[in-house]
């Protein structure tokens, strides 16, 4: 019988919905997640309607009690907002709970208590989700890139800012008509101060800066200035110099003081920028997020995704919860197996030993293109399309786009079909007199 | 006195000299660096000159001395080839060393017996340089997606044959021509069938799709074409119909199979396929690598960046040391801190207490933009670029976009100046008579 790690989730929104749900659809996941189990839930009104399927007994009001139930390992708090959720956090940490959030506002502002308490506590605070919904953001600065002396960080942080900017680009409309339709269309809140004003991007840059730069940000002294102020103008003469608009977040460490540590100083600042159209953050549209890191020796690197959502923050949430589970592993096992041969972290030791069944690439179903020289005569495509219809092809196109030397060219390409039908028609094809050349086939991609 | 992790270090070429570099220079870096030591390094020719100032003794050739050393904790592989590499990384862990490698040709060749026997003697072998150079790729997979059912990775993972294809794009020219210029670049090895036949391709997806979906890949049943047969002409057909080709790896759970994880099958495949021009990997040029991740609840997340070099590479190598070191760390330390509080991963838990020194605004340096509307008098543009002048701002361009009732809109974009000083000169510029209106600055990005 496998451990299982007891959750307390505090909250049953939109991302506590979508965290109960990947933890009771355990299948083609982790193996790991089939040793959590969400014990208790809490919200405020029991009886509401929700998509997920919970048993009656694990939902309670009673927040306190879950932060202090003494059979919870790790606390979920997706509940939002600066109270009560802080001193939940704070509660369940003073009782040695593990704590797994999503809420940027409460870590921007209250990180202080919150990681010396965990630290008295030795207890995780884990907060992938807080920053860039689904995208590793947090992990990767922590685990993958800890070898780096990081110089700048920028991101599009907020998804709301950045679907007004983009239709302003796409539509030329002015902010405050699209504004509208966005809270119209529900990507944008009906106050949207948090989003259009900066503050949750400021909320956001000023973790992942913290992060990045080891050491705690104050957020007041973060710059922060929204998208208000742009207008269709700006946008049109921006384009015509070449830059498009967009929302970005920045943490950097101050150039002239990046050889000695002690005398750091940070930019960190949320505003309007030119971004130059071939800069990769230029093509991030819509409510996407991307973050762009640049450190010595890596680089420039980009983390591009959803940068919200049910689904995609879930994602993160239960990263983190299955991190401090993978830790927690070992730990109670007191560092070995049964057999005495040490015990290692699940998430990163691969144990699998079983090899994957592989599809041979004859059975592969995707659009193909190839092109062929043909003889120019008549009746040429009709006996073509005759010969990949009686091999089950079905094309989307088949042109005559050059001729010379009594000779055409053909482009086809074909529907969604099996490429050992394609091979087939054209090992077919290939002994037909008028055809002279068949280069080969190349796939397209979804 | 810190706690020290001995790395012995198999190999001093780009990338072991990229890794070295980084532990000796440990400035601004995760504090955990610092506390790293190589203790050995193994190389065939101890005479060579390079570009890392190590101690002479620390230099050997007896690289089974290294494996076998009882002082080392951490074994770094970084020569390459199969053998020896394949027999001192199953030495090392039967000596029961951790291994860090960055050898995707053994992995993908080898990952059954190597980790087989990790599993047996309870090491870690991490590889995240393996894959995408210095882009995260690997751990996030385990890490920070493991909540994830993964569906589909697609990746340009080939710096190579994406350098070429991108040439061949941009100028029209043909497949052989501008292999041998990259060749002569330096951007091509003499012998460049690993790279143009997609093998190294292969060897990366397969590492990757045996993590993502937790089996072994046998590498003969990947299928495998390069970039050889494309030509000028398919790349201006495919341009023609809205694509660029892309040597695309791609590994997905055969949709039919997907809800029963007992019969799963996959696709693993490496070939040039066609990309419609706004897929974001349509847009990863040049050297870049890209990996895009689709996967159920997170939709779909893309990690960019150099998939090559000494730094990048260095970059991954070093952040697997330190992984491994924190969770040495926490072992050697019984789990508890002297003052019996637990003892967390410090890569997890940030454990700063301090705050960042962050830069005013108006200290920022950067290029401004900013617009105004004046009346329409001759020596109008004059008076502003005095008034800038006055303030220290330099200007890159100023130019009278519209005019209409008598005025004239006038947009102006600075070289890289001090914030607070634009601000002044907007300052003293609203006050003018001829100036009707100036909407503020926003910043562009360097």
């Amino acid at each position: 019988m496998p451990v299982v790690f007891q959750i307390g989730l505090l909250g049953l929104g939109t991302v506590g919905t979508g965290t109960a749900n990947i933890i009771l659809n355990p299948e083609q996941r982790h193996p790991l997640v089939r040793e959590l189990n969400i014990a208790q839930v809490g919200v405020r009104s029991p009886d509401k309607a929700r998509s997920v399927d919970l048993p009656p007994e694990v939902v309670t009001t009673d927040l306190d009690g879950i932060v202090t139930n003494p059979d919870i390992d790790i606390v979920v708090e997706v509940m939002g907002g600066i109270e009560p959720a802080r001193s939940l956090v704070l509660k369940a940490i003073q009782h040695g709970k593990h704590v797994v959030t999503a809420n940027k506002a409460l870590i921007a502002r209250h990180s202080d208590e919150i990681f010396t308490a965990a630290e008295a506590a030795g207890v995780y605070v884990l907060l992938e989700a807080a920053v860039g919904g689904g995208i590793p953001v947090i992990e990767p600065l922590k685990q993958s890139l800890c070898a780096n002396r990081i110089d700048c960080i920028t991101g599009i942080l907020n998804g709301t800012t950045n679907y007004i900017l983009t239709r302003m680009q796409q539509e030329g409309g002015d902010f405050e008509e699209i504004l509208a339709d966005a809270q119209e269309l529900g990507y944008a809140e009906a106050d949207p101060t948090a989003d259009v004003d900066g503050f949750d991007a400021a909320d956001k840059i000023a973790i992942v800066a913290a992060l990045a730069y080891g050491g705690r940000i104050n957020l007041d002294e973060v710059y922060c200035e929204g998208i208000r102020q742009i207008t269709a103008t700006d946008i049109d003469y921006a384009d015509r110099l070449g830059f498009v608009i967009k929302l970005l977040a920045t943490a950097r460490r101050d150039r002239q003081s990046s050889q000695s540590s002690q005398s750091d100083r940070l930019e960190v600042r949320v505003h309007p920028t030119l971004v130059p159209k071939e800069h990769p953050l230029a093509n991030v549209n819509d409510v996407f997020n991307a973050i762009l890191v640049e450190g010595d020796p890596i680089g420039q690197v980009m983390f591009y995704g959803p940068g919200a959502g049910s689904g995609p923050t879930a994602s993160a949430v239960v990263s983190d919860i299955l991190n401090v589970a993978a830790l927690l592993k070992v730990e109670r096992s007191g560092s070995t197996k049964p057999d005495g041969t040490p015990m290692l972290d699940p998430l990163l030791a691969p144990s699998h030993q079983h090899y994957c069944s592989i599809r041979p690439i004859d059975d592969l179903e995707t659009r193909f293109y190839t092109r062929l020289l043909a003889k120019d005569e008549p009746g040429v495509i009709g006996t073509l399309g005759i010969c990949f219809g009686k091999n089950n092809v079905s094309l989307e196109s088949i042109v005559q786009i050059d001729k010379h030397n009594e000779q055409a060219e053909i482009v086809i390409v074909t529907h969604k079909v099996r490429e050992g039908n394609v091979r087939q028609a054209l090992k077919a094809i290939r002994d037909f007199d008028v055809v002279e050349y068949v280069p080969g086939i190349l796939r397209v991609l979804d």
